[in-house]
């Protein structure tokens, strides 16, 4: 079983990891000849110490990460890493980025964490509930329970993440929603758990992108899945609802049928 | 003259009337009888006390204010106060709203602060250059020298926020910029001085959401005015640029003869 204290050690390798090349200039690089994917040193040291930790505390555990890919993945249980989602944001200085840390046993996530150490914030799921601390104190994560679509507030990273026929499930939504809010990476799925929005609706996200924050959001009461209602854990196209009522009104117009 | 110690007061003010109400429910109410504009106690209480300290300390100057409109718009030294930049952000429990308070003499922008009370940070410019106080640090704000749009960062806070002209314009920039990012309200203003990023370019601003950011972005070393390069005090469509080449390249090509 996970423990609460190893998910502060995990955040806190991530805090000595991202926090010194946070605001710092000349870290980026290219990943891709054609186009812009940023990656930066702060993304690859902090992945790097993470499975460092894991295999020392989990020999028997496999790791996935967003910079080195699989190791031991024919072992039950999988942690699944994102050094820094919201790269971008990270590069802008903004403050929205955090490291995911998830766990899977046989393909589903039981345990997740996410840190934004800036901020000095920390998010996180185990099988004993969702919590929350924070640099104002500390809380148990629980979702509102907003019912009705006219009454939600949607967030999502950036129209640009959806393909064509996707952006047209997505404006369609946007327009039934009370507010809706762009830029936001992982850190929209956290402001679910903690009761402040009712929605996340994305796309092309890859399992690291997700995992950590699926078990943070059920535990706090929401339901997350793929815009069919299948399970979250590949990524794809996924849609997190504060309420089950209102995840079934998503669902309804992003995949009419 | 503004003493930075007058500035850390306004800060304390900000963080004691809207850090008690930040992720609380409840507290939104709605100023239009159509749409969805939030107002929060807050924006309002935020402003009252912000008032009430200028109003003892500078008896002689007016204020301008989002909430309680003008008092004393006859002196020549107005304060603007925008309790909450970023109300959006601040009901969906993103901390990247702000509290802006700027000094304009004779209808020039010569001092201001945002003041991000959950995070702790405090960006401010006197007449003695912008400075930054955060939770891990202070530091002198200065622009960076990008040059070229190609290697550009450009913030907005919602393609709504254009006229359909105006988002045609927007979005020729952005087709040329490195890369963009959205929901950034006051915040990517500071960002600009910090040397995070490279542009902000919105439109339909007030005179409360940019007057308190022109001595910061300016003292930095950047540069801001309206899409016609007149003066950004009035609101309007505004860019904002860490050079000026770079604003000069992006006034070509928002506004082309």
């Amino acid at each position: 079983m996970i423990s609460v204290e190893f998910m502060h050690r995990l955040a806190a390798v991530a805090t000595r990891e991202t926090l010194p090349r946070f605001r710092q200039t000349g870290l980026v690089s290219n990943k891709l000849a054609d186009g812009f994917d940023p990656v930066t040193e702060a993304d690859r040291e902090t992945e790097r110490a993470i499975r460092n930790l894991i295999r020392t505390e989990f020999p028997d555990h496999g790791i996935l990460g967003e910079e080195f890919g699989v190791e031991g993945g024919q072992n039950a249980c999988i942690w699944v890493v994102d050094p820094i989602d919201g790269t971008r944001s990270f590069i802008a200085g903004i403050p929205l980025w955090g490291t995911l840390v998830g766990l899977t046993e046989n393909g589903d996530a039981v345990a997740g964490m996410m840190a934004q150490p800036f901020i000095g914030e920390l998010f996180y799921a185990t099988r004993h509930g969702a919590h929350y601390e924070g640099p104002h104190g500390a809380a148990s994560l629980a979702t509102r329970a907003t019912k009705d679509l006219a009454q939600a507030t949607l967030c999502t990273t950036t129209p640009a993440i959806f393909q064509p026929s996707q952006r047209v499930a997505f404006d369609r939504l946007e327009q039934r929603v009370r507010l809706s809010r762009y830029g936001t990476d992982c850190y929209a799925y956290c402001m679910l758990a903690a009761g402040q929005i009712d929605l996340v609706v994305e796309a092309g996200l890859r399992p690291y992108d997700i995992v950590a924050l699926i078990p943070i959001i059920e535990q706090a009461g929401g339901v997350v899945t793929d815009w069919n209602g299948g399970p979250a854990e590949k990524g794809g196209a996924i849609v997190a609802a504060a309420t089950a009522e209102l995840h079934a009104q998503a669902l309804e117009i992003l995949t009419p049928l």
